[in-house]
């Protein structure tokens, strides 16, 4: 057994006893049960974004972005252009995986601290006829900022063009209705949000859409189009599936549903960030986004320009007491962050504030010793 | 808890104990205790395969096709032809993977129930000089069939041509020596003779090679130049990892080196295989392959043409009796198939091969009542 940290990062992040008691069983990938226990996942996937049975929740084996270059191999025609929404390192991603799998695209970028303008998009795609896809991240995870995703789909929409969003690190917690955002997909993850453990993603997919995009995909593994033909079929996966961290998935959906569902899980996660948020802001450090920008998911905070501070002895000495912080990734700060998001509550929080403020001491008497 | 059948697959199997117990617990990916896990799990999968420093072995997360294509668009440049040897459905996926993927390639086919020709290849090299690349399947799941692989890598060596091998099925056990058979290429997985819970690939890739593969992938997410270079750098994945997966694996590994390595598993699953043959023989099954070229890895049995038997009615016979077997994939014969791999003895295979004969005895009378 190694010293198991409570995990304050955008996932991996700290499970419940519950979900961790679902891991240690072997499960026949083709037996009865799985395929029950694989129906039962595709359709609470499908629930947490009020999704009906115009959308189908296609399972990914790999990480996020392994669903993130599924959507965009599928979905997208390789003749369709696709214009990306960037403020921040995920929306950098799907222009690179763009680049990467053949697809045009143009990239309306701002400031990390941002959000797009929308008469400037609706002017972009006036100007290209040639997009059919806007594609934007929701939580964009780089700073902890919220995207207005339904600004943002509102505006796609009245542009006659399709949407595509990387709901990622907000799934299962920020607000997502299919219905009324209409995207061509999205894509989930089972350890965020969910509170699931890593190994696999989903593409939320327009069926009308997605069943004329036979052929499209780049890759075989990532081709949403088959999976999608073998779960209507037989139930079945067309490649070994990760069978214990559905199992696992199984169970967090389930718990999920008992705390009340996204919105509980929405109310438990602010609670979290507001006291993460004060008590920081208590103890000296600055976050990097103004607060009705945050996401209730990670916070960047700004590495304080002090002769004590160095991200790496403040992570040791936060990992010798139990929590696992994040590294920052903004670019034009030096940042770290540090995750709302888990089975934790905002006595974790209180907890987590209390080893900082010890950490602070300890760090500045070295200095001075 | 679900009711945890004895897995008789090719994966996900059976696991130990001790590969379950290390599942409950969180990791931080980031983290420098998961860190080094990595390092151990890539040096211990080197070495199963005998590979020096001039091997690296890069993980792929998603199942063993995952890892199968990444391999072959990574390595193989894309105006480089490949050579496919096909007797099974593991090589149709390979030939299947160059269609979707862009890269050229012929088949050399020969039936499920035999081994190709090393005369007729060394022909077919001679006559194609824009194959750069022979690939092949180690253990053939599809039928069972070991294909002679030491033979296969000498005649690819004396072409002048590299050699791609998909050694899912076998690796952790079949003999693999990266320093004779000198393959440009070889993929594993973390749940079949690993003994790993699945959501994990490998791909040992001749370093000299690799080097050389900068930009050839199809995709970000298989692109193993890029995933090599960011393990080279700071030990880190690029995108998440499936955290419990690896320290399954992490443990699966030490515990295949303390049975004695792959030598003493080879032996081990052999005994197993050895049993079960006898044991359905004299239930009066047929195999469909001849003994010599049975891999001790899953045994394909003919279904019995007489009335009493229906593939879906015995599976689930024997599912209630605790066991889950595998559906066939043959295309001449109708076959189930058994596997012998996985954390199980002869003892298993013996209680098995009991509750064969109790269901036999029951389908035969329920068909007479
Ligand atoms: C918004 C967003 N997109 C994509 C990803 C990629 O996920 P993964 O690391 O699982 O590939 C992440 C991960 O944090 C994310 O936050
Ligand atoms: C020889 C061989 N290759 C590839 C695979 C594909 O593995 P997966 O189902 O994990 O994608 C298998 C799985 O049984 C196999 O036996």
């Amino acid at each position: 057994m190694h010293d198991e940290p409570i995990l304050l990062t955008p996932g991996p992040l700290t499970t419940s006893a519950r979900v961790k008691q679902t891991l240690p069983q072997d499960w026949g990938s083709r037996d009865p049960a799985f395929v029950a226990l694989t129906g039962r996942v595709l359709d609470g996937v499908r629930e947490v974004a009020g999704a009906g049975a115009d959308y189908a929740a296609v399972p990914v084996q790999g990480s996020g972005t392994f669903a993130v270059e599924a959507m965009l191999g599928t979905l997208v025609a390789p003749d369709v252009g696709v214009l990306v929404l960037v403020n921040g390192a995920y929306g950098q991603r799907i222009a690179e995986i763009c680049r990467r799998i053949g697809r045009h695209h143009q990239v309306y970028e701002v400031a990390e601290t941002e959000v797009h303008d929308m008469a400037e998009l609706t002017r972009r795609l006036e100007d290209a006829p040639e997009i059919g896809f806007v594609a934007a991240v929701h939580c964009e995870t780089t700073s902890g900022l919220l995207n207005p995703l339904a600004e943002i789909a509102r505006t796609v929409r009245e542009a006659g063009r399709e949407l595509l969003v990387d709901s990622m690190s907000g799934f299962g917690a920020l607000p997502i209705d299919a219905s009324e955002l209409a995207f061509a997909g999205l894509t989930a993850s089972a350890n965020k949000c969910l509170q699931g453990v890593p190994g696999l993603g989903f593409v939320l997919c327009r069926r009308e859409l997605l069943d004329r995009c036979a052929g499209h995909a780049h890759s075989l593994v990532l081709d949403l189009y088959l999976q999608e033909q073998a779960l209507a079929g037989d139930g079945q996966w067309r490649f070994t599936p990760p069978v214990q961290v559905m199992a696992a998935l199984d169970a967090a959906l389930a718990e999920l549903a008992e705390e009340g569902g996204p919105s509980a899980r929405l109310a438990r996660y602010t609670e979290n960030c507001d006291t993460l948020l004060a008590g920081m802001t208590q103890l000296g450090f600055v976050s990097a986004l103004p607060r009705d920008r945050q996401a209730p998911v990670i916070v960047s905070f700004l590495e304080p320009q002090e002769g004590w501070f160095e991200f790496s002895r403040f992570y040791d000495a936060l990992r010798q007491r139990g929590y696992a912080i994040y590294a920052g990734k903004m670019r034009q700060h030096g940042t770290f962050r540090v995750g709302t998001i888990g089975a934790i509550t905002p006595e974790t929080m209180h907890g987590f504030l209390e080893a900082v403020g010890a950490v602070i001491t300890e760090m500045k008497q070295k200095l001075i010793a």
